[in-house]
C-alpha cells in the first residue's frame, strides 16, 4: 500500500522532546509531504527542533498555532500532563481533527481525555520505542521502524484507520489493545522492570554505605546490561509510576512473592526445586530469543 | 615484563567447560610454550578438547595424569565439586605443585580447600569474565583479558606472584582481596543481579498465568538487556547461590527493603522522595559508564 500516512496534511506535535522530535524526524525521513508544526514551552527546544529542520513551524504560545489547519495533534508531553493540556487545547480544536499521544499509560487516563476532549475523537497510542536518552537532539529517524505500537480504541472507524496507516507508515507493527489490559501487561513488562533495576542500584548504594566498600567498583558480568534502564529520565519514571500505580504495586507484590519463593529455596538448600525453576525460567528466558523479537 | 605465564610450565586444567577451555585457548593463543593437560570426567568433552587443540594430552582417569610433571593445578568444575575434587587429587600433588581455581565463590570454601590441600599452596582465584553460554566449544581466546581477576591470599609470597603474572600475561587485571570481602563484594554484585533477573522472569510467567495474557509476546524496552542473565545455566548459579547463602540473603533483604521502600512512595505518590531518589540511582548508574568500565 502507497505511503499516505493516514492522509493527514497538517500534523501539531506537542512536546518537542525524544518521542516527538523521532516523529518529526522520521516523517522528514519517510517522505512526508505535509506540514509538521510543533509546540513546546521552551523556546530552546523550539529553536532546537527548528535548527535540526525537524518541523515546518514551531510555537511557545497556543494561540498562535494555525488550529484550522490541522488534521492530527499528537501530544508528546510528560503523562502527567495529558489531562491539563488536553483541556488547554480543548478550546482550538476543530470537530474533525484527530488527537492522538505517545504515553507509556492508557486505562483510566484514555477515558479521561476522551471525556475532556469530546465530541473531538482521542485515539491513546504507545510506541514500544525510546532510549534512555532524552531531548530533541537525541532525536532518531526511524526509531519506530519494526518496533511495536499499541493503539488503545473501543470501536474501529475511519479515524482509528488512518491513525493506524500513519503509524504503519513510519514502520511500526501496530497492535490493537483495550487501555485497561494495556497498562496491566506494561506494568509487567516495562514498568515493573524498571522499578526493579532502580531499586537493585539503590540496593547496593545502601549496601554500600553499610560496608564501606564501593561495590559500584566491582560491576560483575552482566551487571551494566541489567541496570542500563536505572539511567532512564527520574521524572519520566515518576510519573509513570504513579500514573499506572495500581497495576504496578500488583505487579512488585507478585514479583516479591517470586524473590521470597527463590530466597526460601536458597536457604532451605532445596537443590532439586531450585533447578527446576532455575530451568524453567532459563527456558522461558530463550523462547524470547528464539521468536526474534526485536526489542 | 616479558610473558612468561609465572614461569609455570605444565598445567593442569581440571574441568573442560566454557572457562577450563578458555584457558587452554587463550594460552595457546598469547605464546605460551609450556604443556597443558587437561582432564574430565566426560569422554566426550575430553575429546572435543583434543579436537579444537585446546590442550596437548586429555584424561578421564585421575592415575593416568603425569602429575610428577605438573607445576599448577587449575580447578575449572562447578564449585559444588571443590571439596570433593581438592580430595580426589590431594593423593597425587608433589608438595611444591600450586593449585588454584576458577570458582565465584571464595570465603569459608578457600580455608577448607587450603586445609584439606595442605601442605600444597592453595591460592583462590576468581575470574570476573564469562558468558551466558556454557561448554568447552563456546571457549572464548581472549576471554580474560581486560577483565577483572580477583586472587584471595592470606600472605604474597613467590608462589603467589607467580599466580599473579599468570593471569596478568593472559591480559587480566588482577585485585588482591580477602576472600570473605570477595564474597559479599560478588554476592552484591553478581550473585544478587542473578537472582533478581530469575525472580523478575518467574513472576512474568506466574503473572501470564494468572490472567492468561501471554506477556513474553511483548518484550518492552530494555527487557531483553535485562533478562539476558536470566539465561545463566541454572546448575551454576543453583550451585552459587547455595554456596554464598549468608550473603546473598544478606542483600537480597536489602534489596527487598528497597523494592518496599520504591513501592511505598509510589503507593503514597510521594512526588519528591520518587523523583530525588531516582536521580540519586540514575548519577549512581552514569557514573559508571564515565569511569568506562569493561563488562
Amino acid at each position: 500500500m502507497e505511503k499516505d500516512f493516514g492522509r493527514f496534511r497538517n500534523i501539531l506535535i506537542i512536546g518537542l522532546g525524544l518521542i516527538g522530535g523521532s516523529i518529526a524526524v522520521s516523517l522528514k525521513n519517510s517522505g512526508y509531504k505535509g506540514k509538521i508544526y510543533g509546540f513546546d514551552l521552551s523556546e530552546d527546544r523550539v529553536k532546537k527542533a527548528l535548527e535540526m529542520g525537524a518541523v515546518d513551524k514551531a510555537f511557545t504560545e497556543l494561540k498562535k498555532i494555525p488550529w484550522e489547519k490541522l488534521d492530527l495533534v499528537i501530544i508528546a508531553t510528560p503523562v502527567k500532563t495529558f489531562e491539563k493540556v488536553a483541556k488547554q487545547i480543548k478550546p482550538y480544536l476543530k470537530e474533525n481533527v484527530v488527537v492522538t499521544d505517545v504515553g507509556s499509560v492508557k486505562g483510566e487516563l484514555v477515558k479521561k481525555l476522551q471525556s475532556i476532549l469530546k465530541p473531538v475523537k482521542f485515539i491513546g497510542a504507545h510506541p514500544i520505542a525510546g532510549t534512555e536518552k532524552e531531548g530533541i537532539e537525541n532525536s532518531v529517524a526511524g526509531l519506530f521502524k519494526g518496533k511495536k505500537l499499541i493503539l488503545t480504541i473501543d470501536e474501529e472507524d475511519e479515524r482509528t484507520k488512518r491513525v493506524e496507516k500513519f503509524w504503519t507508515d513510519l514502520g511500526a507493527k501496530v497492535e490493537i489493545m483495550d487501555p485497561y489490559t494495556h497498562d496491566f501487561v506494561f506494568a509487567s513488562v516495562s514498568h515493573l522492570p524498571h522499578a526493579v533495576a532502580f531499586a537493585l542500584v539503590d540496593a547496593l548504594i545502601e549496601l554500600s554505605k553499610e560496608t564501606g566498600i564501593d561495590l559500584f567498583l566491582y560491576p560483575g558480568a552482566g551487571f551494566k546490561d541489567f541496570t542500563r534502564i536505572a539511567a532512564s529520565s527520574p521524572m519520566v519514571w515518576k510519573d509513570i509510576f504513579i500514573e499506572n500505580k495500581e497495576n504496578l504495586i500488583h505487579t512488585i507484590d507478585r514479583f516479591t512473592q517470586s524473590m521470597e519463593k527463590l530466597k526460601r529455596y536458597i536457604e532451605e538448600e532445596e537443590q532439586q526445586r531450585l533447578l527446576d525453576i532455575l530451568s524453567e525460567i532459563r527456558d522461558k528466558r530463550l523462547s524470547l530469543e528464539k521468536e526474534g523479537s526485536d526489542v
